[in-house]
């Protein structure tokens, strides 16, 4: 067989070519702009050849600061296909940590945009690899800034070569892509992409049984493209060239609705957060959402009330989907084998709740400290992985053995698999309650807990037990006006038909609020120390 | 990125483990036999085990002369598995050129089924590197038969071991299967498959925008398992956890509709002359249809009145393909695009008629003398194929340079490209007709011919021309009735409106028959000289 590499380059030359007339549809600050293929390929030769013009060489890293607009989207194909390797940075980071990622990746040149812009006034001289800010603004105007040199994204491409011809001499293993997670402790730690990792992710994301990305739909990513790529979304878009829908900057839930609505979008991914806006948008409004063919929702679990209204009143079919900055991302995803799809609602709805099962290319296993779980749906571990578009180190970082061992990378996510082969996520490894050698899920607890009609929220956390090495504690906000009226007595009994016995919280301390991180998370860490001195002052 | 390889093993893996209870549908002499993926599983790790206790090693070509039954199945996965090589042999061809492949392949180990056991019978002695023949018996009884050693099938996996790991030290450029081309002229050339190539066109045929291969779906493979492994749909469907249904030994029209209806076939595929006969026995009986969501048709290119009465009489969606045997086939693929849906009847019929984009991952060119032709339509030019499932040579054979030149694989066939990439074949190279630098169709011709109401068949071919290097001639078969009825200025009359004055033959022959190949196609080279021979007789 030919060894032709797979490389990001023939994607965007298959939608120059045979979709020459489709659309990308983008919202930007100056409103609604639309580009053919024909024009996005003219234009994403003239950035590269720009870059290159500044400098940029095989290998060299680019960062992007932007959001979802269509030159985010010709740098995505601009950057990789010169050779370059595009370093799409999270705008809701820290100043802090953003200059430590652009530092540790040495970026060399940065595309941002123009309302973020700002964040980088502060940053003038921290930069230490950055040659040149290009300003990716709707108009040929520069805003006012202490930064040098600073460029106009319009300008700098009107200037150059819109015939450039993209590298012929990548090789699949080279770096395409650059993104960091950003943990909640520790310095944020990169992940590289290679083009054969990304090229084979974007087929996997566009099979028939997956997210079926195809030339017929409307595809609009609500997930960031400074978040693993957008889910891979607009590489797997523009290779089968469907139409995009690139929502811009702050899309609130009534400017997706809108969007869905006006330009028939048929497919759209994002977090349960930006779902359970939507809903509560629909809610509010009369949309036509009758073009959505499927909402595909993932980094981190769904609720069932959520998949429920999505599926039954507005008959949108949701597709429940797992993976990590580390898996680039797309790993498991839910749909109902066929089979399945006669069984009761509850039961499908309990299936679509769970994450799915593993997609075609991507093996997992799931091990305690007995070996592999028994598939019974019920039995816990932690989800190794591996395959093509796995990574197998952090970039440049000395804790990657923590995550990549023995070829598998181990997620630190606890889940269950069921004989059918769904995995369903319940706990963080080092949230789990380890009590005698059995595993207890906090998730688990907490989800009972917060069904309570008393409960606002509720957290569950260990502490050391002399005879059962850990126990589980509960931590209660209740509602306005259930204060001193619910005991611990009284959630420990709504609690005991649900759970086997050794299960129950040894405690439950009503708080005032739960301790978050900055997006809203539980800090579980933090609430373990609050609590272990609490216990040990009662003891 | 993991360096995971792309090889066949996790194909038949990700059946065990995620689709065990669905079905592979089997006809056989013995009637339908039905095994679920788990049991499939384990007869094909026994059968793997078998081959390695009958001295099978890594590389080592097996032979497969056999029907699409589930034993087939299994060796598709047993032997690449292993880490050896799948060879299918065609068993329509002559004992002269089985003998040849089998000997210029070096199978070590042949498994045939009992009813085509005959054919080597007459070949004993002849095959030098042939140290075993399993017999693909529906019991466990062996046939009459001089050849030794003579194993039967079921009583080698009966006590095998049905645990057998798979090769886990495959690298994904190693050899996992070989055809050979049934050329008109020479000897067979075999092309050698890597397990790459067979796992990326998996892929590849199942994204929504092909085939779409589906875990939902019934596959019905009638294209033979040893002709391009059945065009790969055995591994897709594999892979995905389709019900498969093989359709065993002479799959009669009657055989097939009965399958479709009773098994509720979802998807098949082969070529025009089967559905033509398939077409036939739907109008001759009664059947339900309803199952079947999409035929694909390649091989040759499909009449227009065979795809008009399969969308329009029956409502089966029909899909044009185009691939050969050096391209693992998949290559050019005719859906109509989102924007195409709406144009009138004939016009959708007419790209429906050509044959197709080309699917993601492959790339093309269409080149003649003034190079890259215009997409017209109307331009013609040789079709060059690259990409990562395309041949790069024969096996061990020097006929390799004809073929493959400059990274190309140079198909001989001669094709129009319209503006929005569907390509047409129109010819082959070397029956084109080339007059005063420009090119004539003979295939134009002849279908125009064959639509004259006194035209039982027709054929044109070129013949040397002192000014215009070469003229058409057409060679014309009369129905009965019609002999001296019709004359050659009525023939021409006929062609005048259709084609420029330039294209219009310069003679018409009318002849008894014309000379055709075994497989009923026209010897156009016979004719060629027949044609000069008579013309210089004339002259």
């Amino acid at each position: 067989m030919m060894n032709t590499p797979l490389t990001l380059v023939s994607l965007v030359e298959r939608a120059e070519r045979y979709f020459p007339k489709k659309e990308i549809i983008s919202r930007t600050l100056g409103g609604i702009q639309r580009f053919t293929y024909k024009e996005m390929g003219a234009r994403t030769r003239s950035l590269a050849s720009a870059l290159e013009s500044l400098g940029v060489k095989k290998g060299d890293r680019v960062g992007t600061f932007a959001w979802n607009h269509h030159r985010h989207l010709e740098a995505y194909f601009a950057i990789p296909s010169m050779g370059a390797v595009l370093h799409t940075i999270n705008i809701r980071l820290s100043a802090e940590h953003v200059s430590y990622i652009i530092n540790h990746a040495e970026d060399k040149v940065l595309l941002v945009d123009s309302d973020l812009l700002p964040m980088f006034e502060k940053m003038k001289g921290q930069l230490k690899t950055v040659e040149a800010i290009i300003v990716m603004t709707d108009e040929d105007v520069l805003p006012e800034s202490g930064l040098t040199p600073l460029y106009s994204y319009e300008t700098l491409i009107a200037e150059a070569d819109e015939t450039y011809a993209f590298s012929g001499d990548t090789a699949e293993e080279d770096p395409a892509g650059l993104c960091y997670t950003s943990g909640t402790t520790g310095k944020p730690k990169g992940v590289l992409y290679s083009h054969r990792g990304l090229v084979l992710h974007s087929i996997a994301l566009s099979l028939a049984d997956t997210a079926a990305v195809s030339e017929s739909d409307v595809c609009m990513p609500v997930v960031p493209m400074f978040h693993v790529n957008a889910w891979g979304v607009p590489f797997a878009a523009t290779w089968m060239g469907s139409t995009q829908v690139l929502p811009g900057p702050m899309p609130t839930p009534e400017v997706l609705a809108h969007l869905i609505e006006s330009k028939q979008v048929t497919v759209t991914a994002g977090v349960p957060t930006i779902w359970l806006g939507l809903l509560n948008e629909l809610e509010k409004k009369d949309y036509n959402t009758s073009s959505l063919q499927r909402v595909i929702c993932g980094g981190a679990a769904a609720p069932k009330g959520m998949i429920r209204m999505f599926e039954t009143k507005y008959e949108i079919p949701f597709i429940h989907a797992y993976g990590m900055t580390e898996t680039t991302p797309l790993v498991i995803l839910s749909r109902l084998k066929s089979h399945q799809k006669d069984l009761p609602e509850e039961e499908k709805l309990e299936l679509r709740s769970k994450q799915g099962v593993v997609v075609p290319g991507i093996d997992i296993k799931v091990i305690n400290e007995n070996g592999e779980v028994k598939p019974d749906g019920k039995d816990m571990g932690e989800l190794l992985i591996r395959g093509p578009w796995i990574a197998d180190e952090y970039y440049k970082d000395d804790r990657s053995s923590e995550a990549f061992r023995d070829g598998w990378l181990y997620t630190g996510d606890v889940v269950t698999v069921d004989e059918e082969g769904f995995v369903k996520i319940v706990d963080r490894t080092k949230d789990l309650v380890k009590s005698g050698g059995e595993w207890i899920s906090s998730v688990d607890l907490e989800n009972a807990l917060m069904a309570h009609e008393a409960v606002f929220e509720a957290a569950v956390v260990s502490v050391p037990h002399p005879k059962w090495q850990e126990r589980p504690v509960a931590c209660v906000v209740l509602k306005d006006g259930y204060q001193n009226v619910v005991s611990k007595n009284d959630i420990i009994k709504y609690l005991e038909p649900q759970f086997a016995k050794w299960w129950l919280p040894d405690e439950v301390l009503f708080m005032e609020e739960i301790p978050k991180t900055s997006v809203g998370k539980f800090m579980k860490k933090a609430l373990r120390d609050q609590v272990k001195d609490y216990m040990s002052l009662q003891s």
